[in-house]
């Protein structure tokens, strides 16, 4: 099987990441991509924790340029963070003919133009999935997926440290200082939390979704950029109660003057699924001519899912290197010849939770007996409803919920219950997933 | 500018909404791909009405295997649905050496095997990012974007119709009968509307999301699936007092014992974002070993919707097609000589709806003042929270809720309510969008 070469700048939280599940998950990935992802030489300032990583016997430096210059290596994983030098290596990577992978959002917003014009001389791909919304493949759904379209407007809650005090704001009635130091201590937050509260990294991100959307160059000088340190938690009260929720929102909009990108903090309506993005999960809504609107949430920071989209980046790039065509995608995702068939379960062998309506005579002991057949199939109770008659059947209505067990038994159970004298059979079960 | 010539099987629904996408965008089509995209042959079984399509100067015929033989045609667009004669229609234009683009789930789902293995033997993709969940990128999101992932779940929202029938119980307390008649008579039913109430359609999508989870062949006959006829709007009802909403899922789980893969109704805590994807649209939510949760959500269905799907596959395509690289994807999604300067409007040329909250002395007279002001400018007042004093400043607080009105004016008025007598400096304004 193929190699390809990876070389690592930044040993960081998300160089860790992308360390751990490239080793975790290699023999899988190696089945989505028909090759093997080695990362060879990592460059860090500090090396003496390396180890711990669990990167294997590789090569390790303290200077970059080592890494960038290495020959054997097809990939530079920029995982540095900020301006410089993080531009001046990817730069000279570049020129060695490397292709480049980062999570970067402050070198691609303010030096995306200067590096992309040096990469397309090179023949060579900088890729930034995880540089937009950590995990969330925003990326690629621009660039690819919604290609048909003419992008409208978008809005993305593109920052999780904004969103997860928003969110304690409200939910616990919280000051806005107070919040941010939990963020600070939970290690949401930086300790100067500038970059976040005042919106300067959701500017970064929205620069790049805006030139993404409209076809222009990166312009992050130009975004309008609002703070939620104003907001307080009456604002809070009083937006829950017209009906909105606040978000610290990045937004760019098509206008027939010309083109809107703005940071600040937005009153949402409720019922918009977006408004219901709490905590630190990000979330981007594109709006579209052909699609109308479409939603990508996930996590937009944190180790491994920010290195799901390193990774991703890589795999992208692994296919192309190694494959003999430029239909580098095998159609069911993994390679022809790694697909392997696997045991289908029968339903009655999963296993979920159940919600159970009948209806029973309204006499005594029925509840027993119905609560004695679970037990004795092992079947606990979540929740039981039982409501007064609803006609002049007699009948009353019953709603059981269940804790997960195996459907054997709980349709040996229902048989059971179904054959009490008192119960009518027209009982009819739901399952139940926490999805959690 | 080079040619990618389509040729189109099927001129019904996402036949003529492929046809209006890429006549309406082909200009910013090409500056995405660098090239030019025309459909220059269809066939349909009727052809009378296809110059309504703006299908232009084409060749048409009732013949499928004129367009499937036309030796300068690129991609076959497969949109007849079905398994025949669309399968052998697809296994001849592989044999023809196209590419093929199809929006065919029940396709896919009971035939991608034999089909995908035809395609790898000629070296041509076959491509069905529309076969599931419509407009929604999943087929991308599973087979590019988590490819770092090892997948442990997925559960999907992949039916339109039985969603609205689901969210019109709940939200109207009608009955299940009554909604699908009204879904049929929209044009959200079919007139057999087995399929989809049953769970076969999202059965069929369910099989090839499952196939690109776990790398196994596509299993359709494997697929548990229940439909949602059974389910009354009292169980909507008990559902919502317990917290939950009903939902008609596609679950593919993977487990120490084996593949779970079922489509039946769900409840689901009413928290989950899952469980307020309402109506016709669709979401799936995936749930990855390094990502964690990720979800997608957009149209399932529809003319324009699927159409931006299929558009996309040939986007993609037809950009493999033309370069000259494997690298084909240009970094900010326009190729580079097509990214053009835009105007960014200043903040106060932006339009938006606003939230005003002031402190003012409890004094006659000082919300007629403010009312006044924001009526010389223009600014219609949407809503008004007026509480009495929260302390003994004599001070009440006032939030005002804005239409919409463009930023400058708002500036203006602000400027002179700051500057009455009875208006505290403190004043602060969110801006609102109903991103509607």
């Amino acid at each position: 099987m193929k190699t390809v070469n990876v070389g690592l700048l930044g040993l960081g939280t998300v160089g860790g990441g992308t360390a751990t599940v490239l080793s975790r998950n290699a023999e899988e990935i190696s089945r989505r991509i028909g090759c093997e992802i080695k990362i060879t030489h990592a460059a860090a300032k500090e090396i003496e924790h390396a180890s711990d990583l669990g990167l294997g016997d590789i090569k390790l430096s303290t200077d970059a340029a080592n890494v960038i210059g290495d020959e054997s290596i097809d990939i530079i994983v920029e995982l540095i963070g900020g301006y410089e030098p993080a531009r001046t290596f990817v730069l000279q990577a570049i020129e060695n003919g490397k292709h480049v992978v980062t999570a970067n959002k402050a070198l691609i917003a303010k030096h995306g133009n200067e590096i992309f014009e040096a990469a397309e001389k090179k023949g060579v791909s900088v890729c930034y999935e995880a540089a937009v919304a950590g995990g969330i493949p925003i990326i690629k759904a621009m660039r690819e997926s919604l290609a048909a379209n003419k992008v409208n407007w978008l809005a993305g809650i593109i920052n999780g440290t904004g969103n997860f005090i928003l969110t304690e704001m409200r939910d616990k009635g919280r000051d806005f200082a107070d919040v941010l130091k939990e963020a600070q201590q939970l290690g949401y937050a930086e300790a100067d939390p500038t970059f976040d509260v005042e919106g300067i990294d959701a500017a970064h991100k929205l620069a790049i979704l805006a030139s993404l959307a409209f076809g222009m160059p990166l312009s992050f000088d130009k975004v309008f950029t609002e703070g939620i340190t104003k907001i307080t938690s009456e604002d809070v009260v009083y937006a829950n109660e017209l009906g909105y929720r606040i978000k610290h929102l990045g937004l760019a909009v098509r206008t027939d003057d010309g083109i809107e990108m703005r940071v600040h903090p937005t009153l949402i309506p409720e019922g918009r699924l977006i408004a219901n993005v709490d905590g630190v999960m990000n979330a981007v809504l594109v709006e579209c001519d052909a699609l109308g609107p479409s939603l990508y949430y996930g996590a937009g920071a944190g180790a491994e899912p920010t290195a799901s989209a390193v990774v991703a980046d890589i795999t992208d790039l692994a296919r192309a290197i190694v494959s003999d065509t430029k239909y580098a995608i095998p159609h069911l995702s993994f390679q022809a010849d790694a697909i392997q068939e696997q045991k289908i379960l029968a339903i009655d062998e999963i296993e979920t939770a159940y919600y159970i309506r009948l209806n029973a005579d309204d006499e005594a002991g029925v509840m027993a007996e119905i609560s004695g057949i679970l037990a004795e199939n092992q079947i606990s109770i979540d929740a039981i409803v039982q409501n007064p008659p609803v006609d002049d059947s007699g009948n009353i209505p019953i709603v059981i919920l269940t804790h997960r067990v195996k459907e054997k038994k709980m349709n040996d159970a229902l048989e059971q219950i179904k054959a009490l004298e008192h119960v009518e059979d027209d009982l009819l079960r739901i399952r139940v997933e926490s999805l959690g």
